[in-house]
């Protein structure tokens, strides 16, 4: 379908910020096919949707470039505790208990809770990931997903052995599956779930796939301390040297590198996800993001799963990405409001495989961007449609959702899910599961 | 008007973290007539309206304990910058520029915006405090507010006496007013911007009021060094000295004390607000909030003005004190949700003078409370109420907001403030003063 968003305030989201004010976008079969004056729009162009922009501001769809979408599920069900009480009596017992229909439907309100507060690409690892596929599939949004040994119970059983076979059938099934929207890449959850045999499987299946890696680095201090103890390297030290970083990949959290690491991350050009909120719930620290961006590594942000969080709003991650660097280190200039934005959006698509089809505003990108409504008392004035944006907005302000040329959002209405039906199936998984 | 909340989720707020399942909240001329059970209301209470349960959570309203609500003109116009730049090339000339009319326009956009998300009650200071007054008495709000010798241009004029005239005049006019609605406290801004004279004198004018003071203490670094060069006392000893904390205090920030800081603010029962996302902001540093709790100091939350946040939301604000603290110490036990929703709620309303009277779901008090729409996706599954409020809730949430017995806000309508009027005039102001 042609769609005009006419007379719209616009934030491109490309490395300038640039902000177009009474801009219009045209969109032709899910691309973006001109933005910025209407008299420059070709004759040709005949819009079948027209999207008023009155009191509405477009931008990019957010990237969330690390979560666990059906943890969902587990939301607001262990909070305030230590790391280990956290992970091993409450969260890893509850997993195991997930069925493959669970994992549908947890990431069904997953990617739910991703629209709505306008995100519209995400990377994901679990369990049962054809579950999840099927989820994104379904929905129209779009997502890198990743698919590793770990099954039901297999967690702390690092001598495993990748399982090539389901790998290589999982990304036969789904790379480049529905209509592009979804990508494959390998997970190898981290150097402390897996010894160095199974990490340098996934390594080789990676490259012999042709595709990239997800998996978890240096989250907390006692990761690092274990890593050296068992190999003599730090966890970035150990990815490097059994071939991790020899393919393309998405390096969650990064929370504690040395100089030497972030060196590594620089030189192998290796995507990093900050989740802020996670890490600083967890108590894992606060990862040194100026420095790595000052250094040239490509930084994106992500929710992490919401057992840790407790939801998938990029707003809030976007909003604290630009405030933490501030206060931890003194200085109310690190992180702006636009360094922010790029991290939220452009930087992400960049990491999950998306960088030549989304991430900013621009012409001949696959039409994925969101709009906000900005007749609301906490966007006025908007002085400023950047810092508004990132300090003052709210995932609520978001309307109207594009992904791939496709309204999947409009006036808060979902067009392609059935939110009832996911949020009555998901609290009866947590029923079952969690208060039994 | 009688007032009964039926068969709904109620977190009471108070010490214990109650919550209780399918109860009730019986409203009586302004007053919570009784919390529980349908079966134990009074024969002879007789509702006029009944506000039903389903998909709908009560907890107490939130109480804003440091604000400057009519910077909310000033919001996303200067960002990302150093604070001798964001002050005073940005800043100051602008507030200059306000008139009285300004001011009680801005204010009462605060008002909206705070209503909206969930605040029913907040400790002012800034310029023309009259119209400040004016807006808190129409809109139906609760507040603190407080004059001091600060008029427009005064700024970095030190040695300026306090206006005891004014400031008496203003107590007069305005404390206890509007049913009680409206308290006055004496501003001083700050041991950096007032010299011994003036600060000698508003603790002596508070003094023979019979009220208490609004002051910042220990914003920055710099104020502590500057503070020590001319008294050899930390702003908190000089405040010490002064006899500023003889009396009630409403002191914001205090991001850098020491031991011996933290000694009199325990002694002198100091009331500390805690301002996350402006100290993040503005590069001001993380101030040791559980270092304070443990000592038994009441500790609350605030947001500080728009031009430093950029909004009003008590949410974020709470949920930003939940995280930061576990994060920086590593520590994922420091302030659970509980501690996060007293600072946010009973602890503010105890700070602003109103501890007799709000902060708590509790027969007794005045009906200050707030009611949550719960059917969203990110509040799905539930599982843990304080958790989900603290973690996952977004302002947006919040669909009816009561204060003093009065419904401020239904289901998302506002029922005493225009907002669009509100909303244009203050588009209109910043259209004057900022874009010139
Ligand atoms: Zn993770
Ligand atoms: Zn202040």
């Amino acid at each position: 379908m042609n769609i005009l968003l006419k007379n719209m305030d616009i934030i491109t989201g490309d490395a300038l910020g640039s902000c177009i004010k009474d801009g219009n976008v045209a969109i032709k079969d899910g691309i973006i096919y001109s933005v910025g004056k209407l008299s420059e729009l070709a004759d040709d162009f005949k819009p079948e949707k027209i999207i008023d922009g009155k009191n509405r501001l477009a931008m990019p769809g957010l990237v969330n470039a690390h979560t666990h979408s059906p943890m969902t599920v587990l939301r607001n069900f262990a909070d305030d505790l230590s790391l280990e009480e956290w992970l091993f009596n409450k969260i890893i017992p509850a997993e195991g208990l997930l069925s493959p229909e669970d994992i549908y439907w947890g990431c069904m309100l997953g990617i739910i809770e991703m629209i709505k507060s306008g995100t519209t690409c995400f990377a994901d690892m679990y369990l049962h990931m054809d579950e999840v596929a099927q989820a994104v599939m379904e929905s129209g949004i779009r997502a890198n997903i990743s698919k590793g040994p770990l099954v039901s119970g297999v967690r702390g059983n690092p001598g495993i052995s990748v399982d090539e076979e389901g790998c290589t059938g999982f990304f036969n099934r789904w790379h480049n599956n529905a209509g592009g929207r979804i990508k494959v890449y390998v997970e190898i959850h981290s150097v402390y779930l897996f010894d160095e045999g199974p990490l340098r499987e996934a390594a080789a299946l990676a490259r012999q796939l042709g595709t990239g890696i997800h998996i978890h680095v240096l989250e907390t201090l006692a990761e690092r301390e274990t890593s050296i103890k068992k190999y003599g390297l730090s966890p970035v030290g150990a990815c490097l040297e059994f071939g991790i970083f020899d393919v393309p990949v998405i390096a969650a959290h990064c929370v504690h590198p040395d100089a030497d690491d972030l060196d590594v991350l620089c030189r192998k050009k290796v995507n990093v996800v900050h989740n802020p909120t996670s890490n600083l719930k967890l108590g894992s620290g606060i990862a040194p993001i100026p420095d790595m961006v000052e250094r040239g590594i490509n930084v994106c942000l992500g929710t992490d799963g919401a057992a840790s969080n407790n939801n998938l709003n990029m707003f809030e991650e976007m909003n604290l990405a630009a405030l933490i660097h501030k206060g931890r280190s003194m200085n109310p200039m690190l992180i702006n409001a636009g360094e922010a934005l790029r991290m939220a959006a452009v930087n992400g698509a960049s990491a999950l495989g998306f960088h030549e089809e989304t991430g900013c505003i621009k012409k001949g990108m696959k039409a994925d961007l969101i709009i906000l409504d900005t007749d609301k008392p906490h966007l006025c004035p908007m002085n400023n449609p950047l810092s508004a944006v990132v300090y003052s907005a709210q995932a609520s302000d978001v309307c109207t959702v594009i992904v791939d040329g496709t309204v999947l959002m409009e006036n808060g209405e979902l067009k392609t899910i059935d939110r009832e039906k996911a949020m009555y199936e998901v609290e009866k998984t947590a029923k079952r599961i969690l208060h039994k």
